[in-house]
């Protein structure tokens, strides 16, 4: 059995060179949307795996290049799938930085970089615990096998269809999800599923070009208006999802999430206070109410609206073209193409057939069980670690490719890693904190080896 | 009686010179947005007026200075009061000019500039009129007052007040309006009213900043969804208007009304063409059916709308945010001041106190008699030039301070000029027609010469 207080001892001892390493890594500007750089930074990170033993491939996507790494375990260990992206976000605006958003810059008790949490700070906490356990045991305990890809941040998110492809190549017992760590109160937080995702823009092109408002307004159709009663057809102020079906396929919460749920701090009134709202939507006002229909309910949630004159003053403009951007998520069971099609059906239904329906992405929602004997094993870790018991959230509002994991592969997904709430992650300065590095490192090194212990 | 085959020579003959003046009118970039050059162009209107006899003022007003002329005619002579303005567009794109927009270029029997007929050509129009009067009968047969003001493109809308603060410098008989021309078929055409306007904007905000639409989207306010159910409390596919009394002062068009839109010619399928539409709203089809409801009605016209994320692909923003543009034209016998409180009204009334209404600008609507006799004066003298009945729009869908004149001067307006539908009004390349200047000039001077005779 791993000497822990051995391989705890590596990961601090070892925190600078990680660090540097690190840093080598967010140099790369790797951001997925433009291309930037991406294939130097795949061959850095396949490096970094072959450095620890691993046999790396780069597999063709339909998008960038995924780094594969593989590293066989005792005859008969488990495997342990880790999934990372090396993309990143665009830096934004430079002058909102403190500090160069790719020169990794430690201040302050942290590590600040574009990347620095998502994911490239990730990916090298595994790393860290992979090399303390080899220094403190001379060998690891599990077959692991690293995914690591170049499109989580873009929108060309072809993951699901790479897994699905794949799944004998990332064949596996149990997955670490690409991101971890603890709440805004300091306690290790892991969640168990992720919401699905259809997104979508709402385009209506009512004339060849715009008219005066003088001219046209009592005898001209108008774009903008169209987009308004076809938009208030989909959801009107009680909130209810009009699409046809749209609900037939959502399950409730379990009395057992309630529970988990229940278990969690109260963010509500934080919430309130940090986006300054006169209260929540549907008459919630706190605790397990808010926090289980902030994930287990579907949304239909307005991203954008666009048409006519947007300057200030006035344009007497009526306009030709009117767009929106919109965003459903989507809970267990549904599906993106289903709900797509019911888009389509009830648009068509209600008189706006001249309304065109663009997709610009989808994932299913998916979910682990949250009593699994993996995410056990890795709340029973955290606690050694943290000293207190991880928290599990059996949803998140986000969305992921996390349902592609579990029906493709058959995995139970966890959630293990050094963020925190503060972490600025896809806004300037973001940043991890260190003692939390040295935290998520300790807890990665810890659930590998109790994995591939069968324990 | 003046020799009218004296003045249209004298107008021919001094065409090159009227042009020339002009071509220093337009050389002032007066665009009264930006306050560019204009006082020096008021200056220099005065300066063309005091050439001819006028005594001048600039009057103060909340914008900019009005440019105010008086020649007193014969004792006992009626007054013709004559609107123009000297403010103009911006140029817009100057690679879409042919030739530099402040630099009036003949070419291909054309006059081309920023101004060309909107509305310095007009005011050129009325002074070539005034100068063939002068050199044909040494005299102006009525006292002519004009009243220029530089603030008719811009949102600085003050002229009703100044009217109403100055109706007794500004006190007349009757009124030509700052425009006027033929239609597509080369007929003189006459409007009789315009309607009035409230240009509004509606802004929303829900919360301190924008939320991901994954932590928010099911608990969260969002402006841009408000915005929506807001703007369709308004109007629904229907077209109705659903303020409260919205239609109770509104007048609906008469037997003579219809009689005279009747003789206009059928302009709708040419909309149709222009616009690419595939329809009009309402059911409407062609014919009066189309003309009545296009200026008889009174309108709310979305102009434009904003939330959230407007750019390519997908950002999963929750806005904080939205607004939109609307504008109402309104008929006689609807008052602006009315509307926006009715506004508010529905607005509360429908769960949307949340809702800001920003007042952008209220005009009232207006409309003369079409069978006063100045109106018929002004219609037989365009026989004699154009050799085609004058036709006469009772009313027009566009908005101006035409209510002003006639509710504080109570004077009847026409309209006399060089405009044509192709004139590019607003647009790169806007000029005028050679053969309408001097038609419309003919014209011009006939109206004056029978006014002072009192024919």
């Amino acid at each position: 059995m791993t000497n822990f207080a051995a391989a705890d001892a590596v990961i601090s001892r070892r925190l600078e060179s990680t660090l540097e390493e690190l840093r080598q890594l967010v140099a790369h500007p790797s951001y997925s949307g433009e291309g930037q750089g991406m294939q130097a930074c795949a061959d850095f990170v396949a490096r970094m795996l072959e450095a620890r033993g691993f046999q790396t491939q780069q597999v063709p996507s339909a998008g960038h290049p995924v780094v594969f790494g593989l590293r066989p375990g005792p005859a008969g260990s488990p495997t342990l799938l880790l999934y990372n992206h090396y993309d990143v976000q665009p830096a934004g605006p430079a002058e909102l930085w403190a500090s160069p958003p790719f020169d990794l810059t430690v201040r302050d008790g942290c590590a600040f970089g574009r990347g620095a949490v998502d994911d490239k700070g990730h990916i090298l906490c595994r790393l860290a615990a992979i090399d303390a356990l080899l220094e403190a045991d001379g060998e690891l305990p599990c077959t692991v096998k690293f995914i690591i890809e170049g499109d989580e941040e873009g929108e060309n998110v072809h993951l699901p269809d790479f897994v699905a492809r794949h799944a004998g190549l990332l064949a596996a017992d149990a997955c670490l999800w690409e991101a971890g760590g603890v709440n805004h109160l300091g306690a290790p937080e892991c969640h168990a599923g992720m919401r699905g995702i259809v997104y979508v823009e709402l385009r209506l092109t009512t004339a060849s070009q715009d008219a005066h408002s003088g001219l046209g307004g009592s005898i001209f159709p108008n774009a903008a208006w169209r987009l308004v009663w076809a938009l208030n057809s989909l959801k009107g102020p009680d909130e209810h999802i009009r699409l046809p079906g749209f609900y037939d396929r959502v399950r409730p919460p379990t009395a057992r999430d309630l529970e988990l749920l229940a278990a969690l701090p109260d963010s509500s009134q934080d919430l309130l206070h940090t986006y300054g709202l006169r209260g929540f939507i549907k008459g919630l006002r706190a605790g397990v109410e808010v926090q289980s229909e902030a994930v287990f309910s579907p949304t239909c949630t307005l991203c954008g609206l666009t048409s006519g004159y947007q300057g200030p003053g006035c344009m007497t403009v009526l306009p030709a073209q009117a767009s929106a951007k919109i965003d459903f998520r989507l809970v267990p069971d549904q599906d993106p193409s289903e709900v797509l099609q019911q888009l389509r059906v009830h648009l068509d239904s209600h008189g706006f057939d001249d309304v065109e329906i663009i997709d610009l992405g989808k994932e299913a929602p998916g979910r682990s069980d949250p009593d699994h004997p993996f995410l056990r094993l890795v709340a029973d870790s955290a606690e050694e670690v943290y000293g207190v018991r991880q928290l599990i959230a059996p949803m998140t509002g986000g969305s992921g490719p996390y349902h592609a994991f579990i029906h493709h592969l058959g995995v139970p997904i966890a959630t293990v890693g050094i963020g925190y709430p503060g972490m600025q992650m896809h806004a300037p300065n973001e940043h991890f904190r260190l003692g939390d590095f040295v935290a998520g490192t300790r807890h990665t090194a810890r659930v590998l080896a109790r994995f591939g212990a069968g324990a």
